[in-house]
């Protein structure tokens, strides 16, 4: 008990200082010093800060996956339900543990290439259940016929893209900001009856 | 002449090992390897190493912002033009320059505080310009009413977040992945008639 409070400590120090200065630059001293023990503690649970980085990278993709599955399921056969689901889940991940979150998105290529693969599998799980239930919405004909790949992919940049920008605490409430990503990825930026223009002549290779 | 080719093999080199390896764990030594030149020939063009993060963000952050201000000057009054314009300019520098742009996102917080307020000036004139675009977009009543800034953020994210996955050489080609964000972007992956949903009953909270 005492010991999983601690190792909660650890890791939320590790993930503080990976966050703000990267993982190479943080010391495990450092990290025990955020944690408020010895050093000599800290390698009590890790072999090396590798460890750190990797199970901060497993915790928050399989936390969101496994919150994922179960927003899914809930929302049975409705892939428009299910996808907003999914939607809140990242978000509200993202509100618990931004600083995780960061850790997974910049920092994670900084691992060695054993465990980099076993959070790509598992990052790789939830782009299928993206994918999947994308898939599923065109199936039903409620969504539009573009690379599911490539929705899903645009759905998690703009999921991981949060930390860049959006502070909980700010002028758009968690709430506000759920309702307007699922506004604009379902329904898109256009008012009603404004089409992605197909007319320009190229102006984007004018450079 | 030659200085500036030779300047630009470092920058290259930089780039390369930067968004490979990350800043801390790169030394200046590697970047002259990679530069086919000496180490004592690096440090006559950088006092210190932080000179070539600096470098590269600006570099990117500047090309974009040029590129973007005169593709919407070259759209005029039309803002969907405009934003579709501006994406083109983004995913093209994007392609041009893959590890410029991954440096200036996932390291640019390396750089201490008066050159990460420099590039952080210039994010915020791009972030301005997107913003105006959708503002103007509204105004006119092609744009949907949702918050200018999210809306900003969220197209910056699916710009910034390519680098997570794709690559120009695989089965979505560079034309149609544009075709695709602003597909999503201004008319929502919803088929015609798909709401974004509201009659969830809280499903995101279950976890």
């Amino acid at each position: 008990m005492l010991r999983d409070s601690r190792w909660e400590n650890v890791l939320e120090s590790a993930a503080r200082l990976f966050s703000a200065q990267g993982f190479a630059a943080t010391s495990v001293r450092q990290v025990a010093e955020g944690a408020d023990i010895t050093k000599a503690g800290l390698y009590y649970h890790i072999r090396e800060k590798e460890d750190l980085l990797l199970s901060i990278c497993e915790h928050s993709i399989s936390q969101i996956l496994e919150g994922a599955r179960a927003a899914l399921a809930a929302a049975e056969d409705d892939p428009v339900a299910g996808l907003s689901a999914l939607i809140g889940v990242h978000t509200d991940f993202f509100r618990a543990r931004p600083e995780n979150l960061i850790v997974l998105s910049r920092e994670r290529d900084r691992l060695s290439a054993g465990p980099r693969r076993r959070i790509a599998r598992l990052e790789h799980a939830y782009l299928d259940l993206i994918r999947g239930v994308i898939a599923e919405g065109q199936r039903q004909g409620v969504l539009k016929a573009v690379d599911p790949t490539v929705a899903a992919f645009l759905l998690l940049s703009m999921l991981n893209g949060l930390d860049a920008w959006y502070r909980p605490d700010g002028k758009v409430t968690p709430d506000q900001l759920v309702r307007q990503i699922e506004a604009i990825y379902f329904t898109g930026l256009g008012a009603a009856g404004t089409e992605a223009p197909r007319r320009r002549r190229q102006p984007r290779r004018a450079r």
